[in-house]
């Protein structure tokens, strides 16, 4: 994962944000402003404006690195929510966080845009830093190609400098007290090659002090052959997705969007992008036909973090252990603020669309066709592709999926067979001269379900084996159901698989007319659990990714798993560290973070593009009807 | 599940068997037919020819439990299929194994249709008995109409006895030394509900002896109210599921159907059936496009037992053990041998279907549209629905699905109300008076891959920590593949999630032009273990479920985990026998045994109708072939 998030972007963009407006095109109907609702093109560029307007406008080369709404008061969403009359009684000013770079310092900042002023300013002073923008990127990639130093090495491998393409990498934390903001930048070769990553330029690596934007390390140790362009003519080519995409004549279904509100079949909810997560879901109430109301199920859903490490240990790799959210960011656009493809930026991966008759999942179960309404962002970062889906089905379910796909990373190295290797090598001989390494994907996501309210518990539901000796049959066993309802923190962190149970998050205040406590169950992703040892210090960054789940109380500022500034960061914040406060969680607003984890062993078919791998887990009703909503 | 798995089929039988006849007439060329063909409708009346003019013809009340195409020698139709002239130069004789009983014995007929006679007789004297006959099923469930204390009892309860239906279950094995065919029947109130499994009669058990078909044993308990019929409309409709079946207009995307062999993309194999496992794969092979020629995967993959416990140890349940495929089949037709229902029988309740541009699964990745093809059959096993899924990827994956939906077996309790429970009870109130009892569900599937030819080994590919201390970076850890070849079936053994690991089926002899053994991968279904306790009497026969996976040479007598005799069975055959003997199993010809588990805690959504849970299992090329075959 990762390589430079931005190469091959432009043209992306423009033809998914096409896409994007003709799926807010449908069926659109004038409404207020949702709470959620991400900063407008007109929000963002009142916000710009604002605070060029400030004392940080006069500050020369001042930088947007993170914009997004701020995040309102949840009580006043649920209170807005729930009344009821066209003229909310309860207005929700609009604010922006901001958060910018002045004087090699990252100012904190909320924007309202109501007052037109800076309403808050703080600077932040603990580790770590915001996400690069797309200009800091742009520019360490070009260093290497006027530096002597590089031309020489170039000249030396007898390579032509004008095909050499180089991305950028975010480094990670190794035990440093002071950090400085630096990108690692590798190089690769397109000669020949449609495929930008095919050909790394091996054996280089440049440290680029991004504050100052200049080389301030740089080693060429070891020449490694360039491996061959044939075969791997591939390119990450999100315009052949768009094709599914226009199938949005969905209005035979049911189906609407009033501005980010869609209601389908049962469901109404909320679609809002960020930079960091992109896609995020909101709101989420399904109606009870039987009650005759709507009833909430999820405040809240989105990508939280991502840890991808490499399992390289050597000079050029080690570093490369990418928390993508974080560093890079899901949706990839606040960093821009530029008129031509800031509008709304947020929504630059989203390839939104609604499977009808014609589209993606169809499920006849039943008698009972089980349509299907899928939520898709495609993020592609750099070289790998993560479709991310939120599929919302009638029984009450929402499947979230991941599939992975895109190109390895790969490294360059002498052998053309595996019988010529010596050495350690780290992955697999995909191809000559041409190693995939091992890697991880963890994408960790938050969870803020509000099952009929928000005083929720979570009740791990073990199955335990019980004897029947003495029942007066020949049986001796059988399992029963044991309910443990998490009081604090601490029974809120599970590692999934080690014992079989239910993971039920329920309302403990509100029973079904048999008398069973209303509830969701989490059917969990296969359990991956970081190999990394605990003291190593991307573990110490990720640390979350040791336990599949956990359950905190809600915290209206938890919501990066990583910690909020995860460029740089020294696990100091962040899930983990919010959870060793064992705070309590039992009858109350909570929020459960579930990692879905891969341990990637790359093989000769995920070269030159992998075929889809799959990841994903349900939510999924349990005694939240009185019987099946399907009938 | 169970319950009687024969009510309900009458409609079922035909609507699939058209849709069938359907399927198999498109794009039909003729051709020889292919030595796994099953049986065909001319086969099996000629079998039954055979029989019936043989000694055993003039034995009253001779019973036809098993028939089926005697399993041809492996080596033999390897050859046949190796050897590409029209006019094939080896005849693999059509042969018919038979189970019959008479006088109370077991035969097992080997009937040869070319030489027209029978060619092996054994009487077989060890454990078990095979499945019971749609006639007598049907016989056992109307002997309580006829009496009189059953008759008593209904008319105690207030009930109209033309509204009982009753339903046979199979009774398993608790340790008897000498057992009987017999049966337990349970009776449900038809009136008020087309759901037939809505309103159990509770507290009643009647034993049937089956050779004698005669009451045994008679006993009302206790009487427990009937749950209401409002509110539990719904029928196993299968004939909705016909919609979508029809879809088999797929002419235009390379599809074809020879006979039994089906050619699709850069896949061919075999579509067989039987009485047992229903829909059975053979002899697939996937064209590799670089090399010019096909390459086998898979010579055979069916479902090979199926177990499906209750959790509740009183005396009308505790029995409820069930082995589906080896007591009653997933293709259930052998037993009827009726013109009018047996052509071919096997086929009943195969819904096969092929999905193309608007079938069932099109997915479009990295602009290459990665169309599938999937073959289905539903089982409605009584009040369960099977929909088990074989889909063939042009990326070599092969994904095995299994869907679980349909009707609760449900308790009758006197209770409405959670709070009333005082007393033990072994599932959820999903409705009044109505207690759906906890359960599993454990899917084991027989896998003979023949990766690239039949000399496979198997190879446990852990992930292991590694430290990085020393390697001269700051990184501290990484982990790295630390391949395990099983020697013996011992070191095949494996229960899933303990370790992290890549289960992986190579061909030790055929490397790629990197030098990577060719192989496939095994990506497990999440792992579930049986929890009931070693000794209890049905884990002792269906031991085979302590572990998702066992692999074992090749034997062509080894194909039904619970044994062939599953009815009564005592766990003295199956694979947990077979795998005891610690055979060698590195590069020969090698079976996987994959169970795909389910632990059912019902929900009120589950009641009356329960939407769809998933399992399945993925095969996936691995170094198998030089690159993505999707470019």
């Amino acid at each position: 994962m990762t390589k430079s998030r931005f190469i091959n972007k432009a043209i992306p963009m423009i033809v998914q944000y096409l896409i994007l407006t003709l799926f807010l095109r449908l069926n659109i109907i004038n409404s207020l402003p949702h709470p959620l609702d991400p900063l407008s093109p007109a929000e963002i560029n009142n916000t710009r404006d604002i605070v060029q307007g400030s004392y940080l406008g006069a500050i020369p080369n001042l930088t947007y690195h993170f914009v997004d709404v701020e995040e309102p008061d949840k009580k006043h969403v649920l209170e807005w929510l729930s009344s009821n009359t066209k003229e909310k009684p309860i207005i929700i000013p609009r604010q922006a966080k901001v958060v910018v770079r002045a004087k090699s310092e990252t100012h904190e900042l909320v924007v309202d845009l109501t007052k037109r002023s800076i309403v808050s300013d703080k600077i932040y002073t603990g580790h770590g830093y915001p996400p690069f923008t797309f200009n800091e990127l742009f520019q360490a990639t070009k260093l290497p190609l006027t530096y002597p130093k590089f031309k020489e090495s170039i000249a030396k491998r007898g390579l032509n400098l004008s095909e050499v393409s180089c991305v950028p990498f975010t480094i990670g934390w190794y035990g440093e007290k002071i950090t400085r903001r630096a990108l690692k930048v590798s190089c690769f070769y397109r000669g020949g090659s449609v495929n930008v990553w095919a050909r790394p330029i091996e054996g280089i690596i440049v440290l680029v002090d991004v504050d100052s934007m200049q080389i301030t390390m740089y080693n060429d140790r070891y020449i490694a052959p360039l491996p061959k362009a044939e075969g791997t003519d591939f390119q990450s080519s999100s315009s052949s997705r768009s094709k599914t995409s226009a199938s949005c004549d969905v209005s035979d279904i049911g189906f609407s969007i009033n501005g980010n509100k869609v209601k389908w079949a049962n469901w109404v909810f909320h679609v809002g992008f960020n930079a960091r997560a992109g896609m995020i879901i909101s709101t989420a109430s399904i109606f009870d036909a039987k009650r005759n109301k709507y009833r909430s199920v999820l405040y809240r859903g989105h990508v939280s973090e991502t840890f991808v490490p490499y399992m390289d240990p050597t000079e050029e790799w080690y570093f490369r252990t990418f928390m993508d959210a974080g560093e890079f960011g899901f949706g990839r656009s606040a960093d821009t603020l530029q008129p031509s493809v800031d509008c709304p930026s947020s929504a630059l991966y989203m390839d939104g669309y609604m499977a009808g008759p014609n589209g993606e999942v169809q499920q006849i179960r039943n008698g009972e066709p089980e349509l299907t309404l899928v939520v898709r962002m495609v993020a592609t970062v750099g070289n790998y592709d993560y479709v991310l889906d939120w599929e919302f089905l009638r029984s009450g379910s929402i499947k979230v999926g991941v599939d992975l796909t895109g190109i390895m990373e790969i490294k360059a190295v002498p052998y053309t067979q595996k019988s010529q290797i010596e050495e350690r090598v780290f992955g697999t001989l995909v191809a000559e001269n041409t190693i995939a390494n091992y890697h991880d994907h963890h994408l960790t996501y938050y969870i803020d379900l509000d099952i009929d309210d928000n005083s929720n518990s979570f009740i791990n539901a073990k199955l335990q084996r019980a004897t029947a000796i003495g029942s007066g049959t020949p049986r001796k066993s059988y399992w029963t159901v044991v309910r443990e309802t998490a009081k604090r923190e601490a029974e809120g962190r599970i590692r999934l698989g080690l014992e079989p149970a239910e993971l039920l998050i329920v309302n403990p205040n509100k029973r079904t007319k048999q008398g069973n406590e209303v509830g969701y169950r989490l059917i969990g992703a296969q359990p991956v659990t970081s190999l990394l040892s605990d003291d190593d210090y991307p573990q110490r960054r990720a640390s979350y990714t040791k336990y599949q789940l956990w359950v905190t109380p809600y915290n209206r500022s938890e919501r990066w798993a990583g910690g909020f500034y995860a460029d740089r960061s020294s696990g100091d914040d962040g899930l983990a560290v919010w959870s060793q406060r064992n705070r309590e969680i039992e009858n109350t607003d909570i929020v459960l973070w579930h990692t879905v984890g891969i341990h990637h062993v790359p093989y000769q078919e995920d070269f030159p593009a992998m075929p889809t791998i799959h990841g994903g887990f349900e939510l999924r009703p349990a005694n939240f009807f009185e019987s099946s909503p399907l009938l």
